[in-house]
Parts: structure tokens; C-alpha cells; sequence
């Protein structure tokens, strides 16, 4: 069958990265919506807010004070879901009841010392800045023998679950695999053992040829929204070179990882006219654990957002109890996504 | 290690239906909220709003007029996300990408003709009608060979995604196993032939013996907090029987799955005096895919509320990109739940 079916009839796609499946509905975008409609949060922030624990200079929970910082800012989150001193130690009743204890170090990253931009509305070099703090940051946490994954991500807006708007993002490092990296360690072995070659790397060959899923491409990194694409808008950032994490990216590399960050999120903002929300983060290899060739660094952007800036996607009832479900194709997700301006709408309208 | 610990130290349990693992971190409570705070949806409707597509004798988008019906009743979704008439068909690229047909049936039942009530609100007779038409239509659904498996569940209240507060669940079936049942079946397929014995049985023994996570017990059937819950308040139903699907239960045990449901529902909206949101749902085995003794009723409640009516748990960056996570632990939740009376709170106040 040829793929132009896909345009009309409901079918599953494979996510290859995970083994799972999404199910997509190309002929349910005629649905009329009724359902909730999102409050769009202010968008009038100041550039310095006295009530902010991201702001330079502001106090934080634990009583430290923040520096007067100029660039980005990184500390440990005054409320980490992970902490270092947790004891080794484990509980099983039948293998019915199985625990674990699981140690971590969870931080927080400021993007900005300014509280009213985001990511998209830093200039290259700033965020160039932000790249070289996540090395930085793997790096250091990578040297603890104990540490095995680090999850460096951002949750924006909050639609997101964000509590803060201040621009910044998160890194949790922690004692075993989560569950994601697991699947996507297993997939990618496999597909390494078998074919000698990166999963990501054979699959953006795909792309790079049919030209229908890509966003955007420059000399290290391409945007595309994924075949198995789960958000109505989501997309990924795979660098070319196959390389195991982020700490493998040099100077012009990392510029380059900044421009590709700062026009993806463009796009989006210009999507709907509106600072648009997303999660995202890294996918990369384990550390302090072997040999780990298979593994292909890329960067996943999950929006909720549907149709407009208040419509977003419900990942609810059938998802959670069977199968994630999306209407838009990936195909059309990928066209809108493409034919947007890579430069910021408000940087326009000054 | 004693299961005490597991009260302070961040941790993981494993999800013994799925294999995956959830993050617990108790001592997290402590976290104040900043974040989004939702807005209460209005909870004073009219028993009868000429506008609902679900109310009697109204007509739906597809042009047909609801019967004057007194009970409950149920429709093909006029935006259904699956088609009965999709041919088969698949499409391989390499095996990088890999898509497939699917067909399937999407319907509506309406819990009650009354637009103001909530499955709580209705009385455990009414509720047994509901459980009538499930087994009816589970029936009627299977008789087509081609279907393999039927997903039955509900979303409620507008922050999981229902476009109408005219009380309603939904039934998916479809032409593959969905990708939670994929991974239930695996599991309890492999207990079983180790064991000889259901997976959920002996799990729930341990859970009637330690009598920590457990809510509410009646002859047929128990509620409880499962060991690995994901959301805060997230319960399941599990049938003491050991049987595969939802028509094994008999009109005593009908009855009494309608008490369940009702005292369960109830406490939810009596925890924070509010109609409770959540998405629920039966996993039950597939049908006419050979024999799957292995396979035990249970249905999940999965609501997202974590502190208040307004302010929800976000499973957002982490929990997307890495794993699941939740602050306070399945005990804690077990206990609160519990201890709420079995009667509406709305009831009690006329
Ligand atoms: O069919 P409904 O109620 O309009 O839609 C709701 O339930 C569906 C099944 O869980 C989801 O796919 C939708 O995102 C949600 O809004
Ligand atoms: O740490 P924050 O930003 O307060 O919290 C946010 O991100 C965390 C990690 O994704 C989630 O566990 C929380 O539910 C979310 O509100």
C-alpha cells in the first residue's frame, strides 16, 4: 500500500524508538470542538520581578540568595523530587510488591537574569550560553560513579505544569534508567546489533530523502516532526553526527544546536500568535554504565496545543487506558510547521 | 528493608501489570504551589438543556434524533475515531517507517436521560441499568470477529478532556490490542504460566492480608490504591473472581459492581466536596483471539486532582520525557479515601 493512504484512513504507526504505537485519525479534524478552553496566561511580564526566586539577587526557599547574575544560573531545586543521601535499599513481598530506592540530584536552570523573555526571544549567543551551562552541567553531574541517567528538560507555560514563567529548565540525574530511556536503550541495541549503524541515523536518511516530515535543517541538526509523532505539534531535533550525548558537540556545533533551538521555538510561538507551551529535553545516552554505541542524542518538543492558542489536545480516557490517539497527520503538522517565518512574531512587530 | 521506609525515601515501584516503574518522592509534600490553579467548572445545570446532543429527543450532529429514553442509551459517535468500512492495509519503509490499518467502532452511551447528574449522583438500580447496557454491548461488539479488542471507559469533567457534562462514557473497539493491553496481557500471561494463578488474585490477597492500600471491600469486589499508582488518588476495581470479562458477572455481581462504582465515585467527589474529574476504565481481555485464562476484570480510575478541586498534578517534562512521579504515596491516599463516608455529599446536605 501506498502512503497516501495514510492522508485519509485511521491507522497505527510504530513509534521505532519505543516499540509502542500511536493511533491517528486523519478524517476526525471535522470534529467541531465544545470541550474546555485554556485562559491565556499574561503575557506583560516585567523584566525584573521582586517575587521571583529566578530573578537575580532574589532570595530562594532554602534562604539562599541568587547572584546578580548576567548570563544563565544554575542550582539545586530547593524542592527536588530525588536526593543525594537516600540509602541503597529495596522491598519485594512476592514479587507482587517491588520498590526501590532510588538516589538523585534535581537542579534548575535560569535561561536569563531578564523574567519576561523565553527561550525563542533569546538572541544565538545567549542561548549558546545555556548549551554550554547543560555541558557543563553533564559533565559535573556525570563525574558522581552513581549517577546513570541525567534527564535534562524545560516545562513551558503553564498549561505545563510550570510554575514559574521565568525562562528556565531543569536537569534530574538519578541512580537507575527511567523508564523512557530504558525502551528507547532496547530499541536502539537491537537495531545497532543488527544493522551496524544508528537507528536515528538510518531513519533521518529516510526523511532527508522523502522531504515530508522535515521542519528544518542546518549543517549539524535537523527538526522534523517524527512518523509516530504522539502531540498534534510535536517535533524533534536529531544532530546529524551520531553521537551518544550532548558533551559531544563542539563550539560551531553548539551554535548551531542554539539557532536550530531558537527557530523551532519561533515557529512555534508563531504558530498561534501566542508564547506557545510545550515540555521538552534530551534523549541520551546512560552514563557511568558501559558501552553505550547505540545511543543517537536527540531532543523531543511535546506541545499540548491543537488548533488555536486556547484548544489544546487531551491525552485522557482512551490514551491513558489504551492507546495514544492524534488527529492531524504528522505530514500536515510538518507543513504548517514548515512554511512559518523561523524569525519571532514579536521580533516583527517592533 | 522493612516497608516503613518506603514513607520517606524517594523511590520506585514497579507497575507489575505494565513493567514500568513510577517514581514516589514523599517527602516532596512539602512543596508549595505556584502553578496553574484551574477554574471550577459550573456545577448548576437544568435536568433537561435543549443544546446537549445527549439529552432525549435532541437531535445529533449527524442529523438523527434521540429517543425519548428513560434509562440510559447509546449510539455510534458521530466523530468517531475509528470507521467500521477502513480496508486493511499496512505501509513498511525499511522498517523505519511502519504504519497500519485499523478498523473499529466508536460509541456513546449516555449514562442517564438527566443532564444534571453524575454517575455518583445516580442510585445503585440506575447505575445496574449502565452496567446492562456495557454487557450488551460488549456482546454485541465481539460478534464481529474482526474486532480483538473493546475498550469501555469514561472521561468526567472538563479538565480530562469531555466536551459535555451530560453524564456519558465512551466504547472503543477496534481490529488490533491497543498498546497498555498489549503489555497487561504479556505480564499477566507470564504469571500465569509460572503461577498456574491470576496475576491480580494473588496480588489481591497480599493487598486483603495487609489491608494498607485498600478503600472499600464488598462480596464481589475490591477497591484499592494499587502499590504503583501513578496519579494521587488513582484507585482500581478489581473483581475477587477470577474472570476475563465484564459479561462473567452475574445480576447479583452486577449490582454489587454497581455499589462499587458508586461508593467510589462518591468518595472522590466528597474528598474535595467537588465533582470529581477523572478518566476511568475497564481492561478485560481480547475477544475472539483465542484463550486468555490469563486475563483479570479490573478497572482504573485515574483522576488528576492532587491537593484541591483547583490544583491538579501535571505530568508534564519529567514524567514525559523519563518516567512517572508522584509526591504523596499510594498509602496516604489509600487512608484519606477511606475514611470519607460512602454517601454524596450533595445528598447528605438535602
Ligand atoms: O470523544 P470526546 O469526548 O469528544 O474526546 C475526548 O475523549 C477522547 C478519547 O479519550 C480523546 O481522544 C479526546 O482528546 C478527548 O477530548
Ligand atoms: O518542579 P516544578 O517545575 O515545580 O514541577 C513541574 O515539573 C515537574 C517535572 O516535570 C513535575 O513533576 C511537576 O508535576 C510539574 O508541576
Amino acid at each position: 500500500e501506498s502512503s497516501n493512504n495514510l492522508k485519509e484512513n485511521p491507522h497505527s504507526r510504530l513509534n521505532i524508538l519505543t516499540g509502542e504505537w500511536v493511533l491517528v485519525s486523519p478524517h476526525r479534524t471535522k470534529r467541531p470542538w465544545q470541550g474546555k478552553v485554556e485562559d491565556l496566561p499574561q503575557d506583560n511580564r516585567p523584566v525584573y520581578d521582586e517575587k521571583c526566586y529566578l530573578c537575580p539577587s532574589n532570595s530562594r526557599a532554602d534562604g539562599d540568595t541568587n547572584p546578580n547574575y548576567k548570563e544563565s544560573f544554575v542550582f539545586k531545586n530547593d524542592f527536588s523530587a530525588l536526593l543525594e543521601d537516600t540509602s541503597d535499599g529495596g522491598y519485594n513481598e512476592n514479587d507482587l510488591l517491588v520498590a526501590k530506592n532510588q538516589r538523585g540530584i534535581c537542579k534548575v536552570i535560569s535561561f536569563s537574569p531578564k523574567h519576561n523573555l523565553t527561550l525563542p526571544e533569546l538572541s544565538v549567543p545567549e542561548i549558546t550560553k545555556v548549551v554550554d551551562l547543560w555541558q557543563a552541567e553533564f559533565a559535573n553531574l556525570a563525574s558522581n560513579s552513581w549517577i546513570k541517567y541525567i534527564q535534562i528538560f524545560e516545562n513551558k507555560g503553564e498549561i505545563m505544569g510550570c510554575s514559574n514563567p521565568h525562562p528556565h529548565g531543569q536537569i534530574w540525574a538519578q541512580s537507575d534508567l527511567p523508564v523512557e530511556i530504558i525502551k528507547e536503550t532496547e530499541r536502539q541495541r537491537k537495531y545497532y546489533a543488527i544493522n551496524k549503524s544508528s537507528l536515528l541515523k538510518d531513519y533521518l536518511a529516510v526523511e532527508l530523502e522523502k522531504q515530508e516530515r522535515i521542519v528544518f535543517e542546518n549543517d549539524a541538526f535537523v527538526v522534523l516532526v517524527p512518523f509516530w509523532a504522539v502531540w498534534p505539534y510535536e517535533t524533534m531535533i536529531v544532530s546529524k553526527k551520531h553521537v551518544q550525548n550532548i558533551n559531544a558537540f563542539d563550539a560551531k556545533e553548539k551554535e548551531l544546536l542554539a539557532e536550530t533551538i531558537k527557530i523551532i521555538t519561533s515557529k512555534y510561538d508563531n504558530l498561534f500568535q501566542t508564547s506557545f507551551p510545550y515540555s521538552a529535553g534530551m534523549h541520551q545516552a546512560p552514563v557511568n554504565d558501559g558501552n553505550h554505541t547505540e545511543w543517537h542524542w536527540h531532543m523531543h518538543f511535546y506541545p499540548p496545543l491543537l488548533r488555536s492558542a486556547t484548544v489544546k489536545k487531551f491525552m485522557v480516557g482512551y490514551e491513558m487506558l489504551a492507546n495514544p490517539q492524534r488527529d492531524i497527520t504528522p505530514e500536515y503538522a510538518a507543513i504548517r510547521l514548515k512554511e512559518l517565518s523561523t524569525e519571532h512574531y514579536k521580533s516583527k512587530a517592533q
